[in-house]
């Protein structure tokens, strides 16, 4: 078997560990004569592991009993539609932070449902950036403020969680865990799971369960955070294998441990930075301070040079190295399973 | 590797073959040198898996370019959601057959929506049941007609599909492509793909074009049936790893052929029922005619015996023979995947 280093902004690389164990146990799952895939959701395998991969969660984030840990389908654009219709009532205000294309794609969805205040606005700005604390404007009394701590496709990342006055919400798609941070200072926290908990299928969404409790009760039955909650993610059927696959995960991240996965992050990033700085040729296009960990995005002089880099990457063994189709030019996606030494063949 | 017979009412078993060249290829996929898993859901080895599992639903339904096949997140409980707000518009009314628990729970959201109408009602009648032909009151003009054609939990299945003069929608989670229909004559077709089709985790959505572009436009983008049109089921990242089981499953499904497929389903029912009526221990709980070859359900004498039942079955291999927690007795759900060996056993 040769694996590939893969720089997919994700569906991501999952840890090797995780992989082959999920692959040993695919058609017999410890013994039970069936796979995880075949499991009543409501037998007590799967419920070990549905609970499992919760207490991993609650743990690494070091969340207290006063918030719930859900499993929602739809990934992080199903919340962009959730978030507003439990929580921004008629009258109200929600305020967004717009530094990105998943900061715009979460207000536009929010705008269908009700008043949104642009707290700021640097989507647009080159080099692309995270707004700083003093150009932010919230709304005194608002129902709630979001933020998207990671934008994934510029490759900012908010390093300074901002005091907002309201329950704040974080879209963590593409950097949850891979820091430690004061979890407990938000609302709700949400993240696709197919960057650094697992596969694609399943958004991970932690929420204080008294702000949970002042969601719409006149919405679709599914779409209400409580219902969750009072049901564990087991009110419908769930994802099960991407469930099983975050449990791995977790695991395995517990066992490195967040403050270490936190420090080998800083390290590979910043190699790379490294090398883009000491060159002439390569160009970040991240502002220096707002550079994510996560995401390592960058230029060369001109496109047909960008071409060329990523063909001669793919033929050493380095995949997917292409910036996002909206923007262009190289993303190296770096994200908790990706390993040291694919960052050493990189650079 | 010692498979037990499975008889989960889903997530359930899945054929065999498919599970064994998932676990061939779960960390290194054809040579890509990464998981299915790992991939971006734009890249060419998914892209490929993605519109396979698509023109094999398609195939094996015989629908034609006039219909969309679409993997959707959420299940068909989120399904019971997204149809009424897309079709179900102020001022209008849609038919509802109530004939189980998943009829009655469709019903539920769409009336969170706006105004229904219940064609017939025999949720409550024992034994269980599907409406005859004469009873069914529709609506002229109304915005669509909904069915259930298998009620997983009682054991009652639809074996004709009724004329209803407005745009016919089907649950078909379980039993989709378990025999041959003219699916051409529905509107709309939606399933869990957790019975019949692959893991938990998505929905396959058949609709005809025409019915999707009569949809809201005022919902959230995720909800319109027309953005997973227009993009081709991949407007978000798509739940990669239970499309590619679905695919995988198709495929198998393709090689035995739906014909054979429908003898074998019918062949298996056969067996057990006839076991049943051959007995004076064993009672059927659904009207002979309406009987479902999915969901065989039967009770013994007291509940204590049903306990002793299943405890038995469990040590002889036989496994989730336990009837749905809201109506108790037995039930073995023997979808597509599920071995004749098996039912010999249970006879």
């Amino acid at each position: 078997m040769a694996r590939v280093y893969n720089f997919s902004a994700g569906p991501a690389v999952l840890p090797l560990e995780a992989l082959q164990e999920a692959q040993a146990d695919l058609v017999d799952y410890k013994g039970s004569g069936m796979s995880v895939m075949e499991m009543s959701h409501r037998g007590k395998e799967y419920d070990a592991l549905h609970n499992e991969a919760i207490a991993n969660l609650k743990d690494l984030m070091g969340l207290s009993d006063d918030y719930s840990i859900l499993f929602i389908q739809g990934g992080a654009s199903f919340q962009f539609a959730m978030i507003p219709m439990n929580f921004l009532g008629e009258g109200q205000t929600a305020d967004y932070v717009n530094a990105g294309s998943w900061g715009a794609a979460a207000i536009k969805q929010a705008r269908l449902i009700g008043n949104v205040n642009i707290a700021a606005d640097c989507q647009k700005d080159i080099p692309t950036r995270m707004p700083t604390a003093s150009e932010l404007k919230w709304t005194p009394g608002a129902a709630y403020s979001h933020i998207t701590t990671n934008e994934t496709i510029s490759g900012a990342q908010l390093k300074e969680i901002p005091e907002t006055g309201s329950p704040l919400i974080a879209d963590m798609s593409s950097d949850i865990l891979s820091r430690p941070l004061d979890y407990g200072k938000f609302a709700m926290i949400y993240a696709g799971a197919q960057k650094n908990l697992g596969p694609s299928g399943v958004a991970v969404v932690a929420i204080r369960k008294d702000f949970a409790a002042k969601g719409s009760i006149s919405i679709p039955t599914m779409m209400r955070y409580q219902t969750h909650i009072d049901e564990n993610s087991l009110y419908n059927t769930p994802p099960c294998f991407s469930i099983y696959m975050i449990c791995l995960t977790t695991r395995w991240l517990k066992r490195v441990g967040l403050q270490n996965m936190f420090k080998q992050n800083r390290d590979k990033a910043q190699l790379i930075y490294d090398a883009i700085d000491a060159s002439k040729f390569f160009r970040g296009t991240a502002k220096k301070e707002d550079r994510s960990d996560m995401n390592v995005t960058f230029r060369l002089p001109t496109e047909e040079l960008e071409a060329l880099f990523i063909k001669q990457a793919s033929e050493h063994g380095m995949k997917q190295l292409k910036g996002h189709r909206s923007v262009g030019g190289i993303r190296a996606s770096i994200y908790n399973a990706f390993p040291v030494a694919g960052v050493n063949v990189l650079v």
